[in-house]
């Protein structure tokens, strides 16, 4: 297998910062497009990764999995691609193809695990998938996306995670008009979560723990906001949600949440708190309540999730930082520090 | 408002024995049928109201909800029975009528709170709603059901609750052929979905701690047994099933039974555990499972349900008590001491 080397931005142990560093890369195969990294959006898994704070990281890790960027060349069998078209890349560059889940389109649950982004299995060179954080990155067709032309390209790129993975649930749970639907938690998640909401035609209602976040949560397209700290208008909101989009990763008290909820309505995490969450048996019985989980979202979806965004004129609200300050960036993601993703012009890993 | 008086058996405080003592009932109005009650099935729910377990519990207290009878009486203006006719009454026995769960048929999550069997409030009497330990109750026609004539009368008591509560969830969650369906917990409400499941079409999972009772989960109509003590066993059958119907009223590790969960799946609690159950992210978000919950049923399904176990033959497995041996019976149902459900036969009552 041929291959070819990159600089790339990575980490070379749980407790060091990212620098820059080489890695190899296959040469395109027939199937595979190679793509110009034009932005890289910056996830909180990123950070988790290259720490190992979900262990199992394969060092020296590259992280980035909202990859947005430019076709420089395609395998003779590549049909869905030409030289010079916009690409995106999302959290999955491969999976089994065969199971249950990948022949309905959902790779995302992939039976036999797909292969992530970065700190995946690189089969056909036999190391750690790298991600996004670098100057190119070769994948197969049938994982890449096409980007709407009408966006701005940076504030596109963490469509491809923060996006999908509100985007899915959403759609999962039948989310449109005439349905109240609660988003908690606006971040990188949740923000995304609230504009798409309300694009589907839902009246978006934010509950948050923070009162200096309503203006906010109504610029990005809040009908109303629900300070949860404040317990009267907690109960009073009681039984009038059909849906919340749950985005926190922090531990929080998910039966005041699950009050909030009709009768069958849903509660879904996409949010991945470290601890596990207390619910009460009442908080589920007496209204056939439901208390889920979902991750991103499969290729098909992703496609349309990125159609809807052009249709919708729907983007990220992002922060750009220079590759060098990465460091910096993860810094204050950790503080909650930014409105609402950093996205790495990766023009500055050029230079 | 007329009135009368029957014997029953109850009790005056949390800590005071069950014994007999004489209460009122209203004479029927327009709606309401008078039965005699025949035989009256032991709830866990009974034992909780009845020491107060829940709070609330307003003295005295005479519990059963699980009620088998013969019409006695019509007012003017019923028309589902006539004197004579078989009939059963379940956990409620009124509701609002105009939410828009009862006007769906769903009584049981009325949004203004239905009105249980006992310990209820008795709107004509201004009094607590007294329950089936007793010789006569007077209920609304439309929350008294009809009794498949094929079946054994004291066997089909516990249908009112313990049938329903399992049907439900069971139909809610298109519980049929073609799925794998896993019932943990084998006591009341466990034995009833094993054989509900089956019914459906369904290939039945048991999942239980007990190596003594693999032999009767398959005579209850298990396909399968899993020892949730066996590690061996839990991981061998990791995602494979399509709903789980969790009717374990203890403390109980839920991330556990979530991993036998396929992808889609669901997992619904009957049995209502007094403390909450600590639920891992990860044990949802991975497969997009969901942990929900279900409360008995609606009127109309539960005549539904008594007419499906007419057609299938299927009742209750029960030990027959005379009501002066409810105290003992009482501690045995503590122990787990019962295959799976003690019945009282109200004749006892009626010497």
């Amino acid at each position: 297998m041929n291959r070819f080397t990159v600089k790339a931005f990575g980490t070379e142990a749980p407790e060091a910062d990212l620098k820059q560093m080489n890695i190899e890369r296959r040469e395109v195969t027939a199937k595979d497009v190679e793509i110009d990294i034009l932005y890289c959006g910056v996830c909180h898994s990123d950070l988790h990764t290259a720490r190992n704070e979900w262990h199992g990281t394969v060092y020296p890790n590259v992280p980035g999995h909202e990859i947005i960027g430019r076709i420089t060349k395609v395998g003779k069998d590549v049909t869905k691609f030409k030289v010079g078209d916009l690409a995106g890349v999302g959290c999955m560059v491969d999976s089994c193809r065969e199971c249950e889940s990948c022949r309905e389109g959902l790779e995302q649950y992939c039976e036999k695990g797909n292969i992530q982004t970065y700190n995946g299995h690189e089969k056909y060179l036999d190391q750690q998938t790298f991600g996004g954080y670098s100057e190119r990155v070769v994948v197969d067709q049938d994982f890449v996306l096409h980007i709407p032309a009408n966006l701005d390209l940076a504030a596109t790129a963490p469509l491809l995670c923060a996006g999908i993975t509100t985007y899915s649930p959403l759609k999962h749970w039948n989310v449109g008009p005439g349905q109240k639907v609660g988003i908690v938690g606006i971040g990188g998640l949740g923000h995304m979560g609230v504009k798409l909401a309300k694009a589907m035609g839902a009246h978006v209602v934010v509950i948050t723990t923070s009162a200096a976040k309503i203006d906010d949560a109504k610029r990005l397209g809040a009908d109303e906001v629900i300070l949860s700290t404040d317990e009267a208008q907690m109960k009073s909101n009681a039984g009038t949600l059909h849906f919340i989009l749950d985005c926190v990763s922090a531990s929080h008290n998910i039966n005041a949440y699950l009050k909030l909820l009709k009768r069958d309505g849903s509660l879904t995490l996409v949010g991945a708190p470290e601890h596990p969450l207390p619910v009460a048996p009442f908080s589920l019985i007496p209204m056939r309540k439901s208390f889920a989980g979902s991750m991103i979202g499969g290729i098909r979806e992703t496609q349309e999730m990125l159609d809807f965004c052009g249709e919708h004129n729907i983007t990220s609200d992002v922060e750009m930082i220079r590759i060098q300050d990465i460091n910096k960036a993860y810094e204050r993601l950790l503080k909650g520090d930014v409105k609402y993703r950093f996205v790495i012009d990766m023009a500055s890993l050029k230079k």
